[in-house]
């Protein structure tokens, strides 16, 4: 029966052509569409880590569900729309680590009372991510305090930076794949019971995860062409739509495959697709936009975000690690990442766009 | 014996109508009336917490225990005196987590070589404690960099959040006294020996609670009346005295059972008392007050405090999170404890009244 | 072979006496001759170490290794160069915990796919760090914000955090020599095979020791002096040169000796020499220059440091206790320390000497 939202897409593709202007329809139409398509990729990325353990499978669906934003970043990076990327990134690291792993542990938790995982995978996925605060931390302290009399330092910082970046996510991939991928796989203790059916074939699931990520990232890019004059209309700021509202739709591929699995008890892969994705944006995304602006768009990238970005970052980070540091969850985990989330939404609900450096 | 200086609660009393401007002796009359009240209100709670359970136990100890803070800032809200309220607020935090805890650890350490709790009840305590951090510092940030342009947000922000930390005050509490009741009672494993006498009634046990109580408060409300002349007599700023005196006083009993019952070797409930209690000012008593603001005193309350005092429980808060982690402690983490708490009061003995934005 | 490069001591002597001017050489000739003096001290440790216990053999490597740090800084403070003195205490501080204790996980993670060692000895050693950074901190924003305008403050809150600081490192050692030692030593069990000689005599252990660093702090002396007019040719900024190159240098002894017994899988030996000479420098060395600069030099030391280098603390600080905090390690772990230290160098190498607070 979900499957019949499917039938939005070609609604939504036609009122795109058809009726411009009618953003709201379109919004919700998109919005719906998306809804089964990420419920088709959760499933295959479930299918895909039984054949591959769950490290890989948390990593294929990061990597797939951080296709839509690279796509969106790119074509706010040709356009020169630097505060829109660095929105973009910021918003999709905190959306995953408070809003899809909050509402994973609360749902997961609401069914079990205690889930256990693997407390050293997700120690070294807290620990990556705290490394690219620090990351973001110094070129924003550079840039307020020094970049004014020297501005050519910023780009060098990050540069630098961004190939350091590049160069130790592609490690992390060896360390959690390859030489410690045991510490990412947890107990795996799941039974196959009758309601289990046979795992799909690789090639299969693959398959799904492909078709399925393609119409996400075109119903994406519709959806976020919508939802900004329809956010406007309703008084919200640029900065608003972009921290949270855009990126809490770019990430609803990961929403709903970490949930999925977390009320399903593996924790290990909820937190592989969470915490996951927030360090591909992090360690892989943003790096690489920053290299890719010295060739697309008018003018290059710096890694030196808005203070405002880089202590909501920060808080969420701490925090993170905070939660996830000792291998286990509950509710009341859930509730404390999304409080935080909201706490940080109620603030930049009512800061005005001029002020959101 | 010691219940002898309960003679010291009359003499108060008549010393305050009968003898105006005798400040100093007032306060040192009141000082040792509380001592007894606070030792039989840690005996209630520890009778108490042997029926209902040490969090259970320990909520109360700490709900008594606030009373007294809520009452005072009752007082100064009506007389719309915010920064004394809010240096309450956070002297109450800090001297909880702090000092009280600190002060538990070193006096448990010195007993017993190590002793341990449960890490997981500590931890969600902790993570409570960052959260209403962060509740903190946002709209102190906003209050810095853009209030002034944007004025009425900081009142949408502070309501909002405050609301919200009401919210999740509840859900702790539904989490650690109904659901999750287990991980805050510890192993339990003291021994009825023959020094220990059974358990008194509930009723009787909440009868002295509730007396103990009432003189607490009302001898706290003549001390701290006290201490603020003497203490500028001695040429004490007034953030001093409202973070460090006035809060050590407020908190005499958290202090006395959190350290009767530490030498005891019950680390969990010596941890509910403690943190618990700062937890509930962090949570429920500071939002509670945002919100009474609203209909009493001259003009609302905001959630924005100062840095330095945002900085200070920020400071606090995570050095208590990396001391309460794992589950144990001996006299070095009390020392380290109250290491930081003194590194606090001697910046802010320096620090004069005109600066203390 | 290796000893063949002692040799090199008395060529640098040599060098430094009859070729004024050649910096570059007697910088290389100089780095040669400590190498061999390095593997001595730590081997002269190791033996210690099993007389003694992994603590004691940690802290009497920390203390001879930091014998040439404290007499570089007192040559310094009586040049009244207290910016030096800082830049060398931050930049130890920074170096022993990112770049060596990074270094030894690195190498010890390369040969033993994980290592452990003591969670509590490890975490009571982080915690001392945070205390200690919280020292910093506070006197750097009471500078900023308040010390204009209350200037004899700022001595004050120096003088007494560095006595406070001084007795809190003396408890440290009373809790982790004597009556804790045991969280300390880990679990000791590597095997005394054919490879392993029988150990030294103390005496023999603590001759050795002597001799190697009076050596180490004779060529680190003259290495110093040589590399700050290589650097600058170079064009490397003063803060810069102090905080990495010097650092470094200086450290050269923990590093040797860390990273040696941490592939022989003695982790807690290694975590001990390098954050306990981190400890040592930021709890004993930094209190006891400041109150040192009373009697010494042209003016007192504040421990006032400037906000790029307590915010670069603060973040190495916050990702050590998060990768030090569960007693194991592996090569990652190593990677992402010293990734934290290439991002601080990175930005210090654009920040010019005017900037640099």
């Amino acid at each position: 029966m979900f499957n019949l939202l499917l039938a939005f897409i070609p609604v939504t593709i036609a009122l795109e052509h058809l009726a411009p202007g009618q953003q709201l329809l379109v919004f919700a139409t998109s919005a719906l569409a998306i809804l089964p398509l990420a419920g088709w990729l959760g499933r295959a990325t479930e299918h895909l880590a039984e054949h591959a353990g769950e490290g890989v499978g948390g990593l294929l669906n990061a990597t797939f569900g951080n296709a839509a934003e690279l796509i969106i970043a790119l074509v706010a990076l040709k356009a020169g729309l630097h505060d829109v990327v660095k929105a973009s990134i910021a918003g999709s690291i905190i959306g995953n680590i408070l809003l899809v792993l909050g509402a994973a542990m609360l749902a997961g938790g609401l069914r079990h009372s205690e889930q256990k995982f693997s407390a050293e995978g997700a120690r070294a996925q807290a620990t990556m991510l705290m490394l690219a605060t620090i990351a973001l931390i110094l070129p924003a302290a550079y840039s307020v305090s020094i970049a004014e009399q020297v501005p050519r330092g910023l780009g060098f910082v990050s540069i630098s930076i961004s190939v350091l970046l590049l160069i130790v996510y592609g490690l992390f991939l060896l360390f959690s794949l390859v030489t410690h991928r045991a510490l990412f796989t947890g107990s795996a203790e799941f039974v196959h019971g009758e309601d289990h059916p046979p795992p799909w074939s690789v090639a299969k699931a693959l398959a799904v995860l492909a078709v399925a990520t393609v119409f996400i990232a075109w119903m994406s890019e519709i959806l976020v062409g919508a939802v900004e004059p329809a956010a406007h209309e309703l008084g919200l700021s640029n900065i608003f739509v972009g921290v949270f509202i855009v990126a809490v739709l770019g990430n609803a591929a990961e929403h709903a495959s970490a949930i999925t699995v977390a009320m399903k008890n593996r924790m290990d892969l909820s937190l592989s697709i969470a915490i996951g994705s927030a360090v591909q944006v992090a360690l892989f995304v943003a790096p690489l936009l920053v290299l890719l602006s010295l060739f697309i768009g008018p003018k290059p990238m710096n890694l030196a975000f808005s203070g405002g970005l880089v202590l909501s970052m920060l808080l969420a980070v701490l925090i993170t690690g905070q939660i996830a540091g000792n291998g286990r969850s509950d509710w009341l985990k859930g509730v404390q990442l999304l409080t935080v989330y909201l706490i940080l939404a109620i603030t930049y609900f009512v800061i005005p766009d001029q002020m959101a450096d």
